[in-house]
């Protein structure tokens, strides 16, 4: 059933995005820079998990779409910025060049703030939305992608290169960089669907152990991964220093870590009390994902 | 009366940036590059035209001055990104270290990115505007702002260089590099200020003149001007092979073109009906203004 649901969401976003992209007046350099950066693919888990939040309330998916979107974009620009030569200087992502590899590192730069400004864009101007959702919405997602959340993350990140971390600096760094747009998603789409202030608390627990999970399984795939699979050589991390589950708790632990995050994260939803098939498969899916 | 206005309202707009940053949960040395360039000071052109033209329309300053922090905190952004190495690459900025040179080049553009969310986060996050009020501000400064608008600004520019440019290019790329954010500033503040649409349109009529004025002026400058007063040395566009109005039309051509600019914006000003004294003062103060 999530098969089905990943690839029925995922091509319809694609065709959102691309339709937005297209529907802007922008020079034709910067467009392609963009799509380029869009098209390249990728899991697409933030809006899948705000698309589902929002079904498990029992919302109508097209009242989603322009959120789920615009997360995929503030996603998208910040993989873009984060590969620059100044940030992690990273040539490759997903098998194809990084954007400023393709293009050149000012039209990266520009592609990037471009695309962030998109994403506030698409929610006010849509039409399927009341006024007091795109505040919330516009609200939660600049907190959850700017200098407090996403934004911070990668700084910290970038100040975290060459030390060796605890585990709380190691999920500080997480929740940040990766935590806060999880979060933003599940409780973006179950806001919408009709969710009631319990429930988006619940949900938000729910996506705070999403996003624990995720990490450690990044962290686990780095040491028993396929690279053909995951797309970056086995054992980068270890090569590039940085401080992950398995090396601080063993892999082992870092296993039983996982288990306990997804453990937590399916109580969360069992008391928000919703039709969560959906979003529970979602926690099995992201903790054995091979990539 | 224009001068009294200035010094208070650019007291209150960097007071009020300050708090919005303090109240941030940032890593420090992230909050030190944000408040370096907001510190930086500048003319606040932007945000001091949207609080005339909210006082214009009769409305109270509290609820402006959220929007006009917005602006201003967008303008810092663009400003910060454009002096990167990969872009511009100035070292200094009002005879200050550019924000990548201060710090680095990672730190200016989380910097700038974090910056460019937060603008979205202070209009959204307002208590003292309605939601419909949000939603308006927020769509129409991303527009104003992103891939459409100053963004595409600045890569018409950086493709531009070394070019002859038509008076028709010129003005395409001045259009959305500063003249976009003008109009936001000026439609903006009439907005909460209670101006009806048709009231509306002539306001953006007056600060398009406004943008382009602005512009003829900056070139202007960089001929006649004193090196010490506009903060970069003069002839710098003949230097950087910049097509400019006075290159393309000579000195007395630009100047002509500047005053038939002002009396357009003048006449706009006096379409709309309203108390535009402040307004009309922009003008001048634009028009004759010595950095």
């Amino acid at each position: 059933m999530l098969g089905t649901f990943l690839e029925n969401k995922r091509s319809k976003l694609n065709q959102q995005m691309e339709q937005q992209i297209y529907s802007m007046q922008i020079p034709e350099k910067l467009r392609e820079s963009i799509l380029y950066s869009i098209e390249a693919g990728g899991k697409r888990i933030r809006p899948v998990l705000l698309l589902a939040a929002n079904e498990a309330f029992g919302g109508m998916e097209d009242r989603a779409l322009a959120p789920a979107c615009a997360v995929e974009m503030i996603h998208t620009y910040s993989l873009i910025h984060d590969d620059l030569p100044a940030m992690d200087d990273d040539d490759v992502r997903r098998g194809k060049p990084t954007n400023h590899m393709q293009f050149d590192e000012a039209t990266a730069i520009l592609a990037g703030d471009g695309l962030l400004t998109a994403a506030f864009h698409v929610i006010t101007a849509n039409d399927h939305l009341t006024d007091r959702e795109k505040v919330f919405l516009t609200r939660e997602l600049s907190k959850a992608s700017g200098a407090e959340g996403m934004v911070a993350g990668q700084m910290l990140d970038m100040e975290a290169e060459e030390k060796t971390l605890s585990l709380e600096e190691l999920e500080a760094i997480h929740r940040h960089k990766t935590g806060e747009l999880l979060r933003f998603s599940a409780v973006a789409g179950a806001f919408i669907g009709g969710a009631n202030p319990t429930q988006l608390r619940q949900i938000e627990t729910y996506a705070n152990y999403i996003g624990l999970l995720f990490q450690v399984q990044d962290d686990i795939l780095d040491v028993i991964g396929e690279e053909g699979e995951i797309g970056k050589p086995v054992g980068s991390d270890v090569t590039n220093h940085k401080s992950t589950y398995p090396q601080l708790l063993g892999l082992e632990g870092a296993i039983e870590h996982k288990q306990k995050y997804a453990e937590r994260a399916r109580a969360a939803l069992k008391e928000a009390g919703v039709d969560s098939s959906l979003l529970e498969d979602l926690i099995d899916y992201i903790s054995d994902r091979k990539n």
